[in-house]
């Protein structure tokens, strides 16, 4: 199949998308145009997902895989507080792989896209040995609301959306409600918008409570414990709560003034502890947790 | 190597090239955060680079790599006639590779990061088989003044600048200037911000001019005469200067009545042709030239 078919039928999954009304031109030139509105920022992020890394072609369908690779950046977008409003999906693959294999993807990709209005603005097609897909996604916040995890104080009180340590136990087990959470996680993008007016900080969780709550303790130079009991996923243990990846909960921080609701739209939330001041550290059950999260390069 | 010391190494690259005034937040969130200007359109590209695909470990050094993944995307901005903004930059490598490896495939597009005033704001690192970079670039163009390819009419004529198959001679004996070319291009971003006032039409040559022009005649539903002789780098064959990739000059068309100059900054321009009514096809001494430029999947 030559490239411009390609994109033809890529072209023909973008459009049945709504078209997010900033996005001038999509796919078929050097660049798409997007007009912004003067009185909101603009929050970018872009993620990886790579064969043998993240997925295997023996578990993984390409419709997950596409859905997979919007998922985890369209979580980037939820930590953000932002709205999202565009996406460029990059897709390097192996020759063998028929012109169905990446209609496959892309339509698995745009189901959610569908759900959460973001365009599918252009990208990029290569071949490679392994299939790797590298989607940026783009999204827009009210002028300086975007949220962020540097700017946690000492007295905030630390929330979860969600429960934890789910993915971890589907990677482990391959089946059930677990599994599917594992290959089709949900972007908390509803609840991050929510956000905007009741945290003081947030991020989301990728690599695993431990890892991700050190980086948001050391963002904000401050202290992190956990005093209440994490929200387990069912038939999750303690350590798929603690070090599992791929979440992609919110975790955020609130001014003990604030009355955090226990639930954002459909997702419960659940206080799990507060922010000190002391050097960057997150502390467990009285003692000092080491990351063990998923750091891509250990 | 940690990701955490990794990113640490990149962020002090990022600080060596200036911040543009856009960017509120760079490195070190989920996202990084812009705040656009009212009177200008933002636009984006992404490009992948890589290995055994757009270059090889043995002949690139890692600098070179670094180089080409920016130069890539930055040639997509100029074909917009956009300021580059700011970059991502997706990172996937080998367990063997060194951290001197990363530092130096960022310090090669630093250089030209730097040269080009656009941000390095984030991006993503994972481990793969083969090296793998995806470089997102964003642009900004006064409101409406994005140059597109679809804009092209009957009786303008077709522009390029520079000159043609430098890099199709360089990957072909791997010496001289024409090898440095092939792995240094120069994106035309001075040229394209110039051709704004100039062009009624443009996109970039990076996959050969027989393949691109009849782009740019299919986006724009005309037919392509190329009635002058190529302006083919010293060296170059006519083959080459047809169908040769990567040599990330624009091709870009006026109306007649416009008057082009011989230079637009330091490179200069060559008249090769003119559109016409009719069926999208490009016209080459008198008969329909066949696209054989390069097409990621035939």
């Amino acid at each position: 199949m030559r490239e411009t078919e390609l994109i033809k039928s890529i072209q023909k999954i973008a459009r049945t998308i709504p078209r997010n009304e900033r996005l001038l031109e999509g796919i078929g030139d050097d660049c798409c145009i997007v007009r912004p509105n003067a009185d909101e920022d603009l929050v970018f992020t872009t993620d990886f997902v790579i064969e043998n890394r993240h997925f295997t072609l023996a578990t993984h369908s390409p419709a997950d895989i596409g859905y997979k690779a919007l998922a985890r950046s369209l979580s980037d977008l939820a930590a953000m507080g932002a709205e999202p409003v565009f996406c460029l999906v990059s897709l390097a693959l192996p020759e063998g792989l028929a012109s169905r294999w990446v209609a496959s993807f892309y339509r698995g990709l745009g189901t959610l896209a569908r759900r959460f209005r973001i365009s599918l603005a252009g990208g990029d097609l290569a071949k490679a040995e392994r299939v790797t897909a590298d989607v940026m996604c783009c999204g827009q916040v009210p002028s300086g609301k975007a949220l962020r995890r540097s700017t946690a104080r000492p007295g905030d009180l630390i929330y979860v959306t969600g429960d934890l340590g789910g993915s971890a136990l589907g990677l482990r087990h391959k089946r059930g409600a677990a599994w599917l959470r594992h290959k089709r996680p949900e972007p908390r993008v509803d609840a991050g918008i929510l956000l905007r007016s009741i945290a003081s900080a947030a991020m989301d969780l990728s690599d695993g409570i431990s890892l991700d709550l050190l980086r948001l303790s050391t963002a904000s130079q401050v202290r992190a414990v956990i005093d209440a009991p994490l929200p387990l996923a069912r038939g999750a243990t303690e350590e798929d709560g603690l070090h599992g990846g791929e979440d992609y909960e919110l975790l955020f921080t609130a001014r003990p003034d604030i009355e955090v609701p226990a639930m954002l739209g459909d997702v419960h939330i659940a206080r799990i502890g507060l922010i000190e001041r002391g050097k960057p550290a997150v502390s467990y059950k009285g003692r000092q947790l080491p990351p063990q999260g998923f750091d891509h390069f250990l």
